[in-house]
């Protein structure tokens, strides 16, 4: 069987988006291309760390990663990837609303699961097989799964700023106090990528 | 002239101490001896980091890294380290109440500073000569000196335990939105070492 990954990307403070997230700012008044310059920018610097974010056979994700919509769903959204999302599996979204299955072109369907983050790990491990189970963010939901203890390696990209922010999805934030193993960190000129696994 | 340099140990989620400190547990109710085992029991592991700390020609520390008091000074207080603390250096202490100089043995002067970070950092340069001046912490500290932008060289040893806490000392906590240079990462199993610059 495979294991539980997460990755997610922060500033060092820890944020992973602010509190005002919007169609227009997917990340709210954090500086998304700052954040992820190591993705976008910067990508040659970090092969593996990026192609790592998508190598898994099942992905687990929050609403608010999904949408920016808020409660009932909007059937005309399909996610922020257009056609044909990179994750070329299924994707677990957790939400409180009831929605079809969305099935994209490239081997991507985005199932929606009411049932709590048991139950999508429940259902994103029988579809992976023996692959690997990624928690593909937000931070709030990798918190979920944190303070769950359900993470066997959490892949932290620390963006070298500093959000500024007071509020907004934190890592960490809830977590109850807890010890992590470090296993590996490596600093390229636009992030430094920490690898801890639970104890 | 030598740089400014600031040693901080925190959590993964940044707390270098709880809010409530004391002389019976002068980091609250954070655990020190989880926090702290890279330097009291594996510093075979982290020889160079644990020595980096003290290799400077002045210290700055915040009053409450220096004294579980608060307000105005009890006398018979000289600090955590005992008759010979291991800065052997002048240390300026960041307070709002006068205090005349403390002569330890060993090197160690402690001079109480009541005109605000930049005229400690002057002191401190003065004093330091050609040598680096270090921002001993607090995290507070720390986060001021990074607020004004007068740290060269941050040393950010990040200790593998989630806090659980929401208030204490946090690095970063009052920050603005700013770039930090990334130098250098390395892994112990007791601790994460990151290197910052400035921009």
């Amino acid at each position: 069987m495979g294991i539980v990954t997460a990755d997610i990307t922060t500033t060092v403070d820890g944020f992973g988006a602010a509190a005002d997230q919007s169609f227009e700012h997917p990340f709210g008044s954090l500086d998304h291309l700052r954040l992820h310059a190591w993705q976008i920018d910067h990508r040659d610097d970090n092969p593996d760390e990026a192609a790592g974010i998508l190598r898994a056979g099942a992905f687990i994700m929050g609403r608010n990663m999904f949408s920016p919509g808020r409660g009932e769903w909007d059937l005309a959204w399909r996610g922020w990837w257009g056609e044909e999302p990179p994750y070329r599996a299924p994707v677990f979204v957790l939400t409180h609303h009831e929605r079809e299955p969305l099935e994209m072109a490239g081997g991507t369907t985005f199932h929606f699961v009411t049932g709590g983050i048991e139950d999508a790990l429940d259902r994103a491990r029988e579809a992976a097989g023996d692959a690997n189970v990624a928690i593909a963010g937000g931070a709030s939901t990798v918190n979920a799964y944190l303070a769950a203890g359900l993470i066997d390696e959490l892949r932290w990209h620390v963006a070298p700023l500093v959000s500024g922010l007071t509020e907004g999805s934190r890592l960490f934030e809830g977590v109850p106090s807890s010890d992590l193993v470090p296993v590996a960190s490596r600093t390229t000129p636009y992030v430094t990528h920490l690898t801890y696994r639970r104890t």
